[in-house]
């Protein structure tokens, strides 16, 4: 068990109608100018966007509008919401959406606050050092984004896709009414349900771990399984997304990783790279490539994968570990398959070269420069070797 | 499942030697001179406040002492506390110590910040709009309070104790070594492990609830149960000390409460009545009165408490769930005994008369005003009864 911090400060508001407190909400942090952020045309469509104006209106907030994020968010829509709040004078970011709108929210708030050019903390290359604040209206049980310190954000010069973390741009509040998310079609539902599990796992799959994290933890899981398995069939079950829906955000709110030593990683990593290239949708990646990963990992530390195995899926766990870390890694792969979810990167429709191939696991170290996961530190070779596997 | 609100802020710097951390951190959120508020000797005798000074002292921050705070803190300290604030020119209170001390400084800060009869918060006849700022470093595992938005104070003049809630409360930091709470007495060790689930159990015992707050719950009552038991031949395991401490800090910060109609919370108010009137520790009062409340009120909800056997105590749960609610009791109670907790007042070598019953459980209905508990809601002579079956 390592030393560790957590730092959440969220004011989490989750319920039926709680969008309706946005106004109030967003008022008592002294907002006077907002940039609503948003997505596509579903936000106008179901009305939310409207409700949101109609809210700040009410409590005499004044605000503009950007939307147009579109999932792996882009940096040049980034610096398009920089500008526009330089200009406009914003002093809050309200995000409407989901992980892609709030990840592109936190990359405008370290932008205007910082000033200077913010792909730089996402390279790496300079610190974090303020941001706006940020409120989120969320509408899609996923990324998780809507509690934690982090954001992903994909440069279209080279396909860069690189995270960011930063306490600075954890959001002030999250309003979170499940309903919101009853119109979401089934495939990204069932995407968002492998994104909150995968958050979780790569966390658990450590070298380092603390009791009650791991127990914490498998409960969540458990929990996410089960409901994902109900909103197959009924989309609009109130307790099945609000279940969902509290898994997103505590399953990366940091909790989970409690005096371990940060989790693995090397999954989101590896499928980093497809979404970078390809544009697939995250959870679908994750899901495609998982099953690979843990397959050529597990022997490393095979005691926690048959925990796993035995805690989240109750397979017995006798004296042949290998056998039950195989028998829960098919388990959860079979959980993929029954909600409909890849779990090869040819189910997704793409079909790697070796060059590609190649490319990917370049990409991934850095230019050769880093190994990537805990679990097994995974060299290029690896990573190639990985790619391959989940090719098929 | 219910609309909730979630407000967790407090920074946790958890582990091995943080608390020589102690002066950068006051010293990052501005404080100039600070309150160092704690308890008895032990802190002294142990190096703890030496050290707490000397960071300080390092961070060029000034500070005033006050300890002498007792379990079930008492008003007079309070009020001795918001007069040397006010003298001393306060800005920041540092708590040392267990959930005494927590609570002592919170009522401290709400008096500096407010001026006026402290009190009136307690009795509930004004609110809190305001606290000075306020961190921990945390000595004891058990009420939680290092998170929590709640503070317990007694009122020497009638002995009422009483709590209040407010975030404003909410420590700012808690630094929480495990190392620290080596030298507890097993006794007091007990009493903090039966606080800790008991905080996560009046929660857990509701009428509307939701699935992964339960779990997550249940996971934290196993993790605390078991390494409960560790401690009592190795009350140097830093392990367990550690599963112990963060369980303590989960367990009240709110979290278990998500999505539920808040808990029950008889058994604490018809403890507060005990630790009011006799002094008792509040977690061996815990552990005294719980099973007479349990079987007073099972059949009420009796489904909760078979879930409750079932996924704490791993005992089957058939057709007959009243059977399987009995042994969940009676596991809980055996547990109590196993690590040297009473479980009736007369283990406790107090025997009460009939006089004195009617006065607790008149004082905990306000005076036959109100009802407690939410499971069953109980009146006074309900109470009356509870305390006639918890008695010998």
């Amino acid at each position: 068990m390592l030393n560790f911090e957590l730092y959440t400060p969220t004011k989490v508001i989750f319920g039926k109608n709680t969008e309706s407190q946005t106004g109030e909400i967003v008022k008592s942090y002294g907002a006077k100018k907002v940039l609503i952020h948003y997505g596509g045309e579903s936000a106008k469509r179901s009305g939310l966007l409207n409700k949101i104006c109609d809210a700040l209106k009410t409590s005499q907030i004044e605000y503009a509008l950007l939307g147009g994020v579109v999932p792996n968010p882009r940096l040049s829509k980034v610096n398009e919401g920089i500008e526009l709040c330089s200009k406009e004078n914003i002093d809050f970011i309200l995000a409407v959406g989901g992980g892609s709108v709030i990840d592109s929210a936190k990359a405008i708030g370290y932008g205007v606050a910082s000033g200077g050019n913010v792909w730089d903390f996402y390279e790496g290359t300079r610190s974090i050092t303020a941001c706006l604040p940020i409120g989120c209206v969320l509408t899609i049980a996923a990324a998780g984004s809507e509690m934690s310190n982090s954001s992903v954000i994909t440069n279209e010069d080279g396909w860069l896709k690189r995270g960011s973390k930063s306490d600075l741009g954890r959001p002030r509040f999250t309003i979170m009414n499940p309903e919101l998310t009853y119109t979401l079609p089934k495939y990204q539902t069932a995407c968002g349900c492998v994104d909150i599990l995968m958050h979780t796992m790569e966390r658990y799959f450590n070298n380092t771990t603390m009791e009650l994290t791991d127990h914490l933890s498998e409960a969540l899981m458990r929990t996410v399984i089960m409901n994902s398995k109900i909103l197959l069939t009924k989309p609009e079950n109130y307790r099945a997304r609000a279940e969902i829906m509290w898994a997103s955000s505590i399953s990366h709110n940091g909790l989970l990783g409690c005096g371990t030593d940060g989790g693995d990683w090397a999954s989101h990593q590896i499928e980093h790279e497809l979404g970078g290239l390809f544009d697939v949708a995250h959870g679908a990646g994750l899901a495609a490539i998982w099953g690979s990963w843990a397959r050529y990992v597990y022997q490393e530390n095979v005691e926690r994968f048959a925990q796993f195995a035995a805690n989240v899926f109750d397979i017995p766990c006798g004296s042949n570990l290998a056998e039950a870390a195989l028998a829960g890694i098919e388990a959860m792969e079979n959980f993929y398959r029954l909600i409909e979810m890849p779990v090869s990167i040819a189910e997704m429709g793409i079909h790697l070269t070796d060059e590609q191939i190649e490319t990917l696991a370049y990409k991934c170290t850095f230019q050769n420069t880093r190994t990537v996961g805990i679990i097994k530190k995974l060299s290029l070779d690896d990573l190639a070797n990985i790619y391959q596997m989940a090719k098929i």
